[in-house]
């Protein structure tokens, strides 16, 4: 029996939206997005769309009128009833009301600011400038809409019966990293791969493929409206923008050397146990824990999100060992660029000598690799970043060179100020 | 939004019935249907169901109770005034009222007649008996019932992304197949998987693929329910149970020798164009070739369903040019055990030299081999043959002596009178 009434209200849609929810975003940007309330609530700051992989010509794929249509879609949304009342009332890690009301209030009112789109050389320059807890928050719904309208372009063309087998591959190469990952007992993965996702619906499957084929061994989703509809965990911590933009306010080179420990002295303050992860690669990971305060020492665990993954899970061990701890008690969270033979290679190396845990992003969400002619499909390196602070360039450098951005004469300053020795180039893919 | 009164509906149905209309069946068997309604309409036959992979254990596979639901609602179906409406007004093979008016009031009075069910030795023993017309209806649908139940047991305790990656498996799988088949430019291949189907809803949707992959390649379905509701060609001529019929109600050797022509020479009559297709396997082609009337070598083609089929077309090809008979205007359908391989094989030996066609099978509608643990979802050899006529048991022979069926010494009495020589053992899986 056909439903009449879906039929014709899904008529009433003059778009096919993406994002149709606020809470459609990694649970870390509402974390960091309270902290930012709470400390830096009037810094204007620039968000830029940056597309590292420069062959995919998105301007080209991508008509500009259906783009400003999502966009405007995203801009229309505001907090819904239920998902207010789902993030105050939910427990995070544990922690009741995780949200402050007076955050609340502020996210109850928000609606996304308005964005600045031009083309330039088969490439979109798409920018957010504001109230940084504002724009922040368009980092996560901008990637996903452009994700998934180059995945509508590619798909364009496909017959329905070819659409079917297409999914019909992703599902059964996602399944079988599934199966795989069945044999590490005690492993501890999580979705990270919203940002990039191939489709919201796409990412919806994947989670719930995780939920059947791991159990208890999948912890939950970055994403917080998948958690909500899922009833599974939101999770996440912190990301770069925080130190980005406080050494980008930070006058002269003493201050900018301490801008990474006061982003954390700030989160110290608000959260503990496993929000307490340092992210510590934003200026370079070994200069960070050398002169790392030693209550930093104490926190949960270490995020390892460029570089050698290995190499710097040793090097935080060992940090750990001279600050007197005991790494087997400390968190290791895997971040960057995972599939499941990285996965079972970094679980098989480090359980046992620390706590183990893996957030799966681009490789869970958006494998679609070699099934479409072209590979028209396969994921790109898309990033949504604050690139200026009141005025001021942000920089990032990361362990991996080939990932560093900023303006060439702050990068070298920055080398300078936090010490960056020569670092290996790791290929960024995803 | 849940349509609710399609909840409330389904609440409804005691069963998930497999067999929902009387005409998910082949289209030959209504053909040789109308042919046994005007030629031999109170001949007595008795079906019997014969699974020729015994370590496959029917009977301890499905229940007894899911069985005797599944048969009894296939007994209370009748014609439905859209199927009938169907079968009276549609073109098959460019011919209008293929069924006579008389037999159209038989069969829209039809309900398939009672059947007899026991359990021997882990399988099941199913019978059918009466008047051949009623009876052999019941061919078809009590092998896609057992082969459907044999497909739920196995899939029972699946979990529900674990099936759907089963079907997406299956799915690219034979999709794969098709995107093979799309580079024969000439092919002319049909859907003759009903018998042993994984389901009905998978028929349907490897009739769909192959709609959208193949386009005009592919010629139709053997199945008319499917046939009609994908509004393409029903596919069929006839099949050997009308020969083995003839043979045992022949009195004495001249008339055996001379039943299986009978047989033709009554479908001559009434049939012309692609419904004169030779079966002439039944007691093993070369005899039946040698000894055929003239007539015979003008009709249409002749289709190759036991023994090593490039052999079988090559004799008949040499069989045509013998009776003075271009072998270029002549079809010759390939339909046993076939899978891609065979297909692209025998169609770059035999096109050109003849009118190459397919009619493929289990392999189409039922490959799900090595998806499930203990491969327990394999295709396997279960057949619903006429095994007496009027008290008198049937024979079968065919070009492959793993097929024989028969008592021994009617075996050996037909292997006589055929003038059958030795033949080669092809392996029976399908």
């Amino acid at each position: 029996m056909v439903d009449i009434a879906t039929r014709v209200y899904n008529h009433k849609w003059k778009i096919d939206p993406i994002v149709r929810s606020l809470i459609d975003t990694d649970f870390y940007k509402l974390l960091m997005c309270q902290s930012v309330f709470r400390n830096r609530p009037t810094t204007s700051v620039t968000f830029s769309l940056i597309n590292r992989s420069t062959r995919i010509r998105l301007a080209e794929l991508i008509d500009e009128g259906e783009l400003r249509e999502q966009l405007d879609h995203a801009r229309s949304l505001t907090l819904a009833r239920g998902e207010s009342t789902w993030l105050r009332g939910n427990t995070f890690y544990g922690k009741r009301q995780m949200f402050r009301p007076d955050f609340m209030a502020f996210l109850e009112g928000l609606r996304l600011p308005a964005y600045h789109l031009e083309k330039h050389d088969g490439q979109y320059l798409l920018t957010f400038e504001g109230p940084w807890p504002q724009v922040m928050l368009w980092e996560i719904p901008a990637l996903a809409i452009l994700m998934e309208l180059r995945s509508r372009a590619v798909l364009r063309d496909m017959g329905r019966f070819e659409l079917q087998v297409l999914y019909a591959r992703a599902m059964t190469r996602l399944w079988e990293k599934i199966e795989a990952l069945r044999g590490i007992g005690d492993l501890r993965i999580a979705d990270f791969g919203t940002r990039r996702r191939h489709s919201f619906l796409w990412q919806d499957w994947a989670v719930q493929a995780m939920i059947e084929g791991l159990g208890e061994r999948f912890t939950g989703t970055s994403n917080c409206l998948i958690a909500m509809r899922r009833d599974i965990e939101a999770i996440g911590t912190n990301a770069h923008e925080l130190p980005m933009v406080y050494a980008a306010l930070a006058e002269g080179d003493d201050r900018l050397r301490r801008a990474p420990y006061d982003v954390l002295a700030d989160w110290h303050e608000e959260h503990d146990g496993n929000l307490r992860i340092i992210l510590p690669d934003t200026y370079g990971t070994p200069g960070f824990l050398e002169h790392a305060p030693d209550w930093l020492a104490g926190w949960t665990g270490i995020r390892i999100d460029s570089g050698d993954p290995a190499e710097g899970a040793e090097t935080a061990i060992r940090w750990w060992q001279s600050r007197g701890e005991d790494p087997r008690q400390k968190l290791v969270i895997f971040s960057d660029g995972l599939d499941v033979d990285k996965i079972i290679e970094l679980h098989g190396r480090f359980h046992g000598r620390v706590k183990v845990s893996f957030g799966w992003g681009t490789l869970l969400t958006n494998d679609f690799r070699g099934l479409v002619a072209g590979d028209g499909l396969a994921p790109f390196s898309l990033v949504c970043k604050a690139v200026a602070a009141d005025g001021r360039p942000t920089v990032k450098l990361s362990d991996n060179p080939a990932k560093a951005t900023g303006p060439a004469d702050e990068i070298a300053r920055y080398r300078r100020v936090f010490d960056v020795q020569a670092q290996v180039a790791q290929p960024v893919t995803v």
